[in-house]
């Protein structure tokens, strides 16, 4: 029988708390603690659960990693936290998966170099199925780049500016951003759909979001590919791509 | 500059004629003649072309491809043709693309005995959309086996059975026949679709198909694409993986 | 047993002539005659029937009329020709259904006042689910006003200007032009979106056309709910909520 | 300036604690005090707000009313509670909503009851999108007999029946029960589709829950238009309908 992964979990907003609510469920993983910013906040556990929530205010990770061993760190919070993860993990041989997408070229050029070391898998969406749609539809443009292509992203009255991800598709798809339609309504979680038109048929390919509990199952994912590949710096699309490889070449 | 494919086509019934459709448009191939069983129907041309419709009372194969040669054989019409052709087809190295879906087994052996002479592609299904449909849904089916699928097939009021498309899919995606939805309402064309539900996301991919000329790109795209290959037999599968393969191992 | 209503058409265009095919097969009506403007065209009957085409170079309304009566004519011409057949239709009590989009205020003024002697309906779609789908988001719309809107419409690439359709739409429902989405590619027919986005569910009414026979059956429906009507100009939406107000009165 | 109306919530289960969310929020409306069954429970306020949860051990309905007067409650709790808060209601003359789906007809008898002495709704699915939907299907069903009817549902994998609101749709279009299908998947909120399929188009008319909130703002709607009402028993429909009327006639 397999052991558990042990995990550590970077961050407790609302992207951290729903990875916590999916990898303490999760029966191939075992969360150990998770770790935030400020001390004051509650609450002291992951509610239903008896993982301790610690501050970076009271608790260094080199204690951590020391008092709490971990195979895996997740980290959810902000771009500085790598820098104080950073040695530890690389000597440890720790796991990263980091979701953080706001890292400088710095900070990326550092992850990399934290890939020499260890695993490490950085992508700034952790979505498995947002994941596979790019994957798709690159696929599909270059077996049939004569189709029209239209990126359709809708999402709740507030969210101002265009979507990250259906920029990414266009860039992916090497299509204009003019060709990105944004519809912003009501409180809809969020829904992306890239359409081929070609002349006598039409291809969609959609993806609903319906809970933020996504990103856990993508990290999931994530953790159980990484566990395979040697040390080095992937993307999640590396991972992706590298599943269908091995598909396709059976 | 590529001198242009020089195509027969054999069966002249709503999805031949919307082959022609495409064929006689597209600046790649030249719709050298078509053949069709019975002699007496009109008409005579291919309406708005000057491509002669023959009958095979009035015309053999092999008088056919004497008179007016083409590079490719492209079949529409019904199981018995290729035992006329064949033998003509792997004598001349024509490649041979068939969309004949009620072939026997024997029917099949002989088919593939001329793939070891000439360049052969047989696919009951010859639909771009709907054959990446299937392909990707594979792809998504191995990476997150996890996930619960549902197929949804929406036809014409008029048809009476489970739509053999859905029922490729759900043996490729080895689900249960029961995963299979038959909706018959109005005059809706065709609508397939494959939902893969995460317990945090939802991903579709959906097929409409407009008209019967998507047959027709189709076949320009098979044409094109055996084009590239050694002699062999094929399906529209082979050739779409093998896109696939060599896009993703760049 | 109801006497089937003798029908005329003028205009024999892609929708007109569809038109045709539905009124042609439709029990309750008996397609008489169809006029078209120029002679010279072929066919002489409409394809599979025996309705005799004519050209108005050879014969005038009057004499149509007179050699072969109807009870209504329906008009998918041009504007020109209700000058041509209006005192006709007026002195005969002729119902009339007119699908002309490019009226001059003259022209509707005319039209009107043959509404004080016969039964008129003038609308530039006579689609009956486009209409309905209209009615249905006006109510919605002031049942919650305070609702997001969004009109998507998807057509086939060539289609250049915004959608009549999706203009009337915004008009009927006050919200700005801006709120339409046009999205061009492939061959897709017609589809269009009404998204009412509220903060805890979304509600979505669409419409899909197949094909252009849908003014067929627009037509046919017309002319039974007209045979109830006193004289009067109507449009379809008269026609459509007058039936929905006696079905909330019930 | 208008008085905010005082309201009391009675049920504070997953429902009931959404629709405090949204009356807590909404400015036409005082959310005073909630009321559930046990005592022992945590917490004593609703989260981020004031508004004190009160039990039935505790306290009485005749002496909640006493001690802070409201104008309407909302009852999201159990059958049983209408007996506890009936007379109550009747003697002040307090509007009523409930939300039961599971009254007796001896519990709706006596609802019905208290119809003569104040305004009581009653309404086992109280949301705004599901309701305009089922009576815009039933007008286009009045309308188009001849069309084609599907009723598509889609929910979570773990949720059993067939969806009670597909079978209120089914009822009230006076379709078959097999012409309602039900997908399971994943974790879908809750999605409801009729289709209405006429041979050259189609209309579909979809609903898709988003969270439970929904509920609140059917409460919050029903509220408002109540209060406009005389004394009376009313259902969600009679609302809406009388909405519709209103529209429909100016």
């Amino acid at each position: 029988m397999n052991k558990k992964i042990r995990v550590g979990l970077v961050g407790y907003g609302k992207a951290g708390s729903a990875v916590a609510n999916i990898l303490s469920g999760d029966p191939r993983y075992e969360l150990r603690w998770i770790v935030r910013r400020s001390a004051g906040s509650e609450p002291q556990f992951h509610p239903g659960t008896g993982i301790p929530i610690f501050s970076l205010e009271h608790k260094s990770f080199a204690e951590l990693f020391e008092l709490d061993p971990v195979d895996a760190l997740v980290d959810f919070s902000s771009p500085e936290s790598i820098r104080l993860y950073g040695e530890e993990v690389r000597k440890r041989g720790i796991m990263l998966v980091s979701a953080i997408s706001a890292y400088s070229e710095d900070d990326l050029e550092y992850a990399r170099s934290l890939g020499k070391d260890t695993r490490v898998l950085c992508s700034p969406n952790i979505t498995l199925g947002i994941n596979f749609l790019i994957a798709a539809a690159k696929l599909l443009r270059k077996i049939a780049p004569f189709a029209d292509v239209e990126i359709v992203e809708q999402h709740f009255r507030e969210k101002p500016e265009v979507s990250g991800t259906a920029r990414r598709i266009a860039e992916t798809l090497e299509v204009d951003g003019e060709r990105i339609t944004s519809l912003r309504f009501g409180g809809i979680v969020g829904h992306h759909e890239v359409i081929f038109g070609f002349p006598h048929q039409t291809v969609r390919l959609t993806h609903d979001s319906i809970r933020r509990e996504a990103f856990g199952t993508g990290v999931a994912f994530a953790l159980e590919q990484l566990g395979k590949c040697d040390r080095g710096f992937y993307s999640f699309d590396d991972l992706l791509l590298s599943m269908m490889r091995a598909e396709l070449l059976q």
